[in-house]
């Protein structure tokens, strides 16, 4: 039998190119022999848009469904208007793909930074909803400029997109040893998508008797993530709840250097893609000092995504044994050199 | 000359009486001699709902109209279904009141509870709109209860109604000594709401040449909250990224035991309301353990607001020095206690 990876890499903008020249670095070194790993790059992204005006082609979006997942390295550029390639790529990628499983692990590894006192227990996974809610694209803006402008945003929540992925959770809680799944929304105002979620929450949690469930408004739950984030094992949220509540969770738990994250298609319809939660930092881009370490976790999600759960394993144990080693007092790495150590190390 | 301030008292639900009791003694306390005090108390919230299905009658919006302020205890219990009282009672009083500048400071008193390591300087003031966005209950449910369920909300933004907030807000900053205001929303996906947002903030920036401006994401926002909430001076956002971010304001700057707001209507067509930003607390109500602190600084935004500027610094100060003199390992004093320790300060 002969394995193959078919895998289709956005390096995007920014930043985006040297972290993803890691993370396939250490993608080659995990992978055994009889895996052969076939890499097609996609130029989409700020240059592609200031040459063609295009953002993400149907000729593209075609070609990307024919891969078994995709790497993507981060979109944006503050040479181009705000909300262009985010809703004209990114997003589309992610609504396109029905990617409608948004994960993203939170775990305090020894030795990094926490801006927390005492240094908090912190293993958690968001299941951020990826293809609805207050993400739809769905408003508009009357009169636009004008003193008598109204613009509005359309929050969308359907039973079917809502069951599926609070399922999704309710399962990856129950895989996990404390098998505690918690509903963040906030419904109290929002009464009539709080209300959905929390009746199917609850509907589906008579399915998985052995997960404990906790609900709390998102305010709330800003409040535990900086004082008791150890109380939180899986989350599952809303498009836009998911969104704040995981750049929250990146802080507390080593930065954003170390989030990764999966826009999953649980049902392998369409290419799950991988991607840092960090954007592109054109401020630091091209200079070497990204620490592409998110990057690098986001193909250990890729890997478990495609049943290669070893290869993970030892890509998370070798940044846990890189965040172990590192140095405050040492001359900072370069993005290149902590890339060739993790490679060096998931290799051994 | 004889002054007065007609007040309405709300003290609501769970801990909301206690506090609420605490904040009139305080505020007794403070007053100069020829200042008369009339308070009337409504009774409002959870007990009155189930007694008589009521959450705000118009005979007494009508009646708390005739008031010089508001102050509000606390809303909410979990015996009543989540949404009736914070809808149908204390948002609608924010809404029927036009308190479009919902203020919540965050200063790190020395000596008080903060999760963030190395204790920086936190001295900053939300801004927080209080009539749209998405929380103006424009939203519904289809097919309810089914698998074929669609609810949406939809959040609601007007050019008067930003742009009054906004300019609001910037006349909050060049009033401070750091002179900066950073706006908060997340244009580059609520691209209609947030271009709205951040076409009237750069061009109410005009007129205050001397205030230094700054843009985030919300989710980037959160980032810089625990790792440099020093940065921040005065933010103006919108009502839900407000909810979000004053909660998590309070968590890193003594707790939400500290966090006061008051709900403004600066034009004075109707009474502005004060009010803790905690909740009821239905599981320490009734115990003498709430910390009244919330409630007495949000008296100190009530003067404010009615011009008796020297009494509500000596509020401020009162409370300063008390939590100053805090021990922690001394004996939990009980919500009166503290009051009472208040109440001599401000007098003395
Ligand atoms: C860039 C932006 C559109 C995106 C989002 O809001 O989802 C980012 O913040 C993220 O979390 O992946
Ligand atoms: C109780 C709730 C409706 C309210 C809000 O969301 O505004 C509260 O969280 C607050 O911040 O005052």
């Amino acid at each position: 039998m002969s394995r193959s990876i078919n895998l289709a890499v956005i390096p995007g903008d920014g930043i985006g190119q040297e972290v993803v020249a890691q993370g396939l670095k250490v993608l080659r070194a995990v992978l055994p022999q009889d895996v052969k790993l076939e890499t097609k790059e996609y130029d989409l992204g700020a240059g592609r848009w200031h040459r063609t005006g295009e953002t993400l082609p149907d000729a593209d979006l075609e070609a990307l469904k024919g891969h078994d997942a995709i790497l993507l390295g981060a979109i944006g550029d503050p040479s181009v208007p705000s909300g262009v390639l985010e809703r004209g790529l990114l997003l589309k990628l992610r609504f396109a793909f029905d990617h409608y499983v948004n994960l993203r692990p939170s775990k305090l590894f020894p030795n990094t930074a926490t801006p927390l006192a005492g240094r908090p227990d912190i293993d958690f996974v968001v299941v951020r909803e990826g293809t609805e809610g207050p993400y739809t694209g769905n408003g508009g803006s009357l009169r636009t400029g004008t003193p008598a402008e109204v613009a509005t945003e359309v929050s969308l929540n359907t039973a079917y997109g809502v069951e599926r992925v609070v399922r999704d959770a309710y399962a990856r809680a129950a895989a996990r040893p404390r098998k505690k799944l918690t509903l963040v929304h906030k419904n109290n105002v929002l009464v009539y998508a709080g209300h959905l979620w929390k009746n199917i929450f609850d509907r589906v949690g008579q399915e998985f008797p052995e997960v404990t469930t906790d609900y709390l408004h998102v305010d709330a739950a800003t409040i535990f993530f900086v004082t008791q984030p150890e109380r939180f094992d899986v989350i599952v949220t809303d498009n836009l709840f998911g969104d704040i509540l995981t750049d929250l969770a990146a802080a507390i738990s080593g930065g954003i250097g170390l989030a990764a994250s999966a826009n999953i298609n649980p049902d392998r319809a369409f290419p799950s893609m991988f991607e840092p939660v960090h954007g592109s930092a054109p401020d630091i881009a091209g200079q070497g000092k990204a620490d592409p370490t998110a990057t690098v976790l986001s193909v250990a999600l890729l890997l478990r995504h495609l049943g290669l759960d070893a290869e993970a394993i030892r890509i998370e144990e070798a940044v846990a044994a890189d965040l172990a080693g590192r140095d405050g007092s040492a001359a900072a790495r370069t993005t290149d050199e902590i890339g060739d150590a993790l490679a060096v190390r998931v290799a051994s």
